[in-house]
């Protein structure tokens, strides 16, 4: 079986009937949200989804998850969502799909993250996967010649047509190709500062749990004490 | 005269021809704004305008002002710019326009800052006036109430019409009513890695200039070393 459909349905199981359930992007957590909606409806399963994307958000209504906003629950129980890399001390980055804003806005109202990959994910180091920025269009141009005057590496993220990518909450993405990541902490401390910065795509001290998919041991799930 | 008309055109005489400007918002800045149109239009001056918000781009271009977006420049050399309350060691806050994020955005790539207020806008601490945060709407009401919990006084501002009022962005703001800021420099720095903040008011060790109008002593003008 597929690594990220192995995983997306394994982390289901983690759901129990009555959560309010963080729903993450991308096309692993896409295995996750359609084994939801089986169990919804096969199982009659009771439990409300917040989406983290509109992609997420079009998946969910089809399945018949029930909705709610961030803003209309008191806190959410569980968000299980996908990550670009995590390293060996399980930090993580996200935001390859473009939806790290409101990832990362679901998931600091969570009592619990699980993050879904399969092993090609897991990381030494943090790095080699581009760290994407949400960044505001306007001066967009002058961070992006901030970052590169600190030899950052980046690149606006562009649709197939060449124009600049938008986020849900119409941003850009600059990503940053910067190989290694020497200090997560301190390039996420200096990039909070930057004005014009929305959010960017380290998620430290975030996870709670990792299931990770193998080719040769099958799933291997690692809980991580915080 | 009035205070505010007296700096605004007493803060016009700082530019010279040949400069790029960035143009301030609110109703102090207005006249500076005007100033500089009957400069263009009577004087030949030639500039470029570098505007912080779409009511101040309105104004300049009905004025024939040339404009460039901060991303169109290599740099500002001058922008002049209102603020709520300036203390006693010339920190500032600024936002009660709603224009705090691209007003913070245009001054971060300005070689040099002029604030022009009248002088109700000095003040011992900072914080009587609500100190604007721009965030992003999706998680606005988990923000609000972390900033409940925080004792921050929040307040989510509204149009006349009862609705949340709208940032250039798309983004709402949330009013914090603190009496007073006892480290402003802790709270920016808190406030910068809360997720969800696009930006805040408080502008810290910015500005190099500051125009005061007074009553009794005419106008009062302060060079800031930095």
């Amino acid at each position: 079986m597929n690594l990220k459909k192995l995983v997306g349905i394994e982390s289901a199981n983690y759901i129990k009937d009555g959560m309010i359930v963080g729903l993450g992007t991308g096309s692993t957590a896409y295995y996750m949200v359609e084994e939801l909606g089986r169990r919804v409806k096969e199982e009659g399963l009771s439990i409300t989804g917040v989406t983290t994307s509109k992609a997420t958000e079009v998946q969910a209504l089809a399945l018949d998850i029930p909705l709610k906003s961030i803003d209309e629950v008191d806190y959410v129980d569980l968000t299980i969502d996908g990550a670009d890399e995590i390293s060996e001390d399980y930090q993580g980055t996200k935001g390859g799909g473009a939806a790290l804003l409101f990832e990362k806005i679901v998931g600091t109202y969570s009592k619990e993250i699980i993050w879904i990959v399969d092993e090609s994910k897991m990381v030494k180091h943090l790095g080699a996967f581009p760290l994407p920025i949400e960044v505001i269009p306007y001066g967009s141009a002058q961070l992006f010649k901030l970052f590169n005057e600190n030899k950052l590496n980046p690149t606006l993220r562009l649709t197939d047509d060449g124009n600049p990518l938008l986020t849900d909450s119409k941003n850009y993405i600059i990503d940053l190709h910067l190989e290694k990541i020497e200090n997560p902490i301190e390039l996420a401390a200096w990039l909070d500062t930057q004005v014009g910065v929305v959010e960017h795509g380290l998620f430290l001290n975030m996870v709670n749990r990792v299931i990770i998919g193998t080719q040769h041991e099958g799933v291997k799930t690692v809980d991580i004490s915080r």
